[in-house]
């Protein structure tokens, strides 16, 4: 089964993870967000990027869902010693020797894809990882505070600020110039399923989204989704900071309609949320929380199953061939 | 007293706070080596300018001579795991922030000396360290091995071969361009006397007196140094294959012969070289080696002492003003 995947951060990795138990032999593309990426100190940082390879590449920090594991801040203490900004970025030494890497690969004229096939290499995460794209696309988010209003990089409002200061509005720069990187529509094009995992639907999912084509290449596709808020709140994260942004309440039921059809034909929520109807949409109640690995597999496995059902009405794939 | 100093690394900076405990008081301007500098994964390493500035702010790693104290090496290690090339580089935690901030400051516009005395704000070394040079001046090692005839990079050849393939010729590239780094002419014409510590005469010392207009500079000051060589040997490091390269003895004679007047009028060596003699020069034999702090004062003060003597003589530092 050819199976596509959009990913941000930890919520996508974990996702991930248990789709890669649930279909063993799948080919799974996964189409990272850049989004969130930030230059820190001339170095290139791809938060999303990284946590899903490190999280499928056995290199995480299993109880932050970020960065690596036995991991140590030598060098961002002493750039603090140096007295560089900003210093609220949690950059870890082992991660650095990453971003030195993408940065080097990047100076040299590779693109991020390349980049990012070097990288998982090393990491081999089971899955073909592609960034939505190559071109710079960074989120940024409008505040207001004691400078006035201004727009700050999206690490910033959401590292530093904890997403505390209310966002006006979230501005994908770039959004409009950037194309999918290669490889990205022809997965898409060749995907039996496509799934969206509960990641953030603003800045992760919403984000890939926004690249020129993206949509219009999953929406004839049979696209499951996860919900990402259980209960009028997010799983993880700050998800309803981000809704307020643009707008949309923080429910299963608001996330939904913001996807909506022609976009998602499946919708997976949890039992608590289990009223949630939209017309043209299958939804269908589960348990959404991903304590471990075998409650993401079983998670994967139900939205496996709902896009087999929605393909193949009364023939689940436990049954039989998914097509 | 204004005291210039040039410097190479380990020797240079051991030298230099025997000097600032001699002096206290004197403005010491200490023009360091970038002839080793080296590119190393985007970053910009500078050897000789941070042993110097590391020994005299007192972050060195004392018993390797180089590189911070209660140094680790995670990214060194992690840039392996990515196969990166090289590997034989030594390249420490703590030292990888001071060349992330060069680094950025030299790609947003500052030349090398802005940059120098950025890090020392954080360093305090206790003297003005500048760069004998703004520009890439690179020193370079043609070798022949299995690959043929072909010049190294000089950290390839003494770190890569411990300089055990002979070095059939030693280049500067950039040499005849670079010239000297702001601050660097002027602070010798101030200068009441110049030293040259027991520092490599070919690859440290020798490569700033390389640089455009610094020995025409020196020429008509007090110039008094230490050999490097005592007994036949270099006291530490390498400086007989590099001597070896230029067709000099590894003697303190011939390091002497190749400084020679116009430009050293006074040059200490060990007891056991008491015989070296040069016309226009003043020798003196003391104890060179630098075991610790009191035996680095002690040879900086028979320098500075040397120094009174040739500018008055008669008159040492010790019993009145140098001048």
């Amino acid at each position: 089964m050819r199976i596509v995947s959009l990913a941000g951060g930890i919520g996508g990795a974990r996702f991930l993870r248990g789709l890669l138990s649930a279909a063993p032999g799948s080919e799974i593309t996964v189409i990272g967000n850049t989004g969130d990426d930030i230059t820190l100190y001339g170095l290139q940082v791809c938060p999303d990027l990284d946590t899903v390879m490190y999280t499928l590449g056995g290199g995480i920090d299993e109880e932050q869902g970020w960065g690596r594991s036995e991991e140590t801040h030598v060098v961002k203490e002493e750039l603090a010693a140096y007295g560089v900004e900003p210093q609220w970025f949690g950059l870890g030494d082992r991660d650095v020797a990453t971003h030195i890497v993408r940065t080097q690969m990047l100076k040299a004229g590779y693109p991020l894809s390349a980049v990012t096939e070097a990288l998982c290499a090393r990491w081999r995460p089971g899955v073909r990882l592609i960034p939505m794209t190559d071109d710079r696309a960074e989120t940024h988010v409008v505040i207001t505070d004691e400078r006035g209003r201004r727009a700050v990089h999206f690490q910033e409002w959401w590292v530093r600020l904890r997403a505390s200061v209310p966002a006006e509005q979230i501005i994908l720069v770039g959004g409009d110039e950037a194309r999918p990187a290669p490889g990205v529509l022809q997965a898409v094009a060749d995907a039996d399923v496509v799934l969206l995992p509960p990641s953030n639907p603003v800045v992760s999912i919403g984000t890939i989204l926004r690249v020129k084509g993206i949509r219009e290449a999953l929406e004839p596709k049979t696209v499951v989704g996860v919900s990402p808020i259980v209960g009028g709140a997010p799983v993880r994260g700050m998800a309803d900071a981000c809704l307020r942004a643009i707008g949309v309440e923080t429910t299963a039921q608001a996330v939904l309609e913001l996807y909506g059809p022609p976009l998602v034909n499946g919708w997976l929520v949890a039992e608590e949320d289990a009223g949630v109807r939209l017309d043209g949409v299958r939804v269908e109640a589960r348990p959404l929380i991903m304590r471990d690995l075998a409650s993401a597999r079983d998670l994967a496995r139900a939205a496996l199953d709902l896009a087999a059902e929605l393909a193949h009405p009364g023939a689940g794939v436990r049954e039989g061939n998914a097509r």
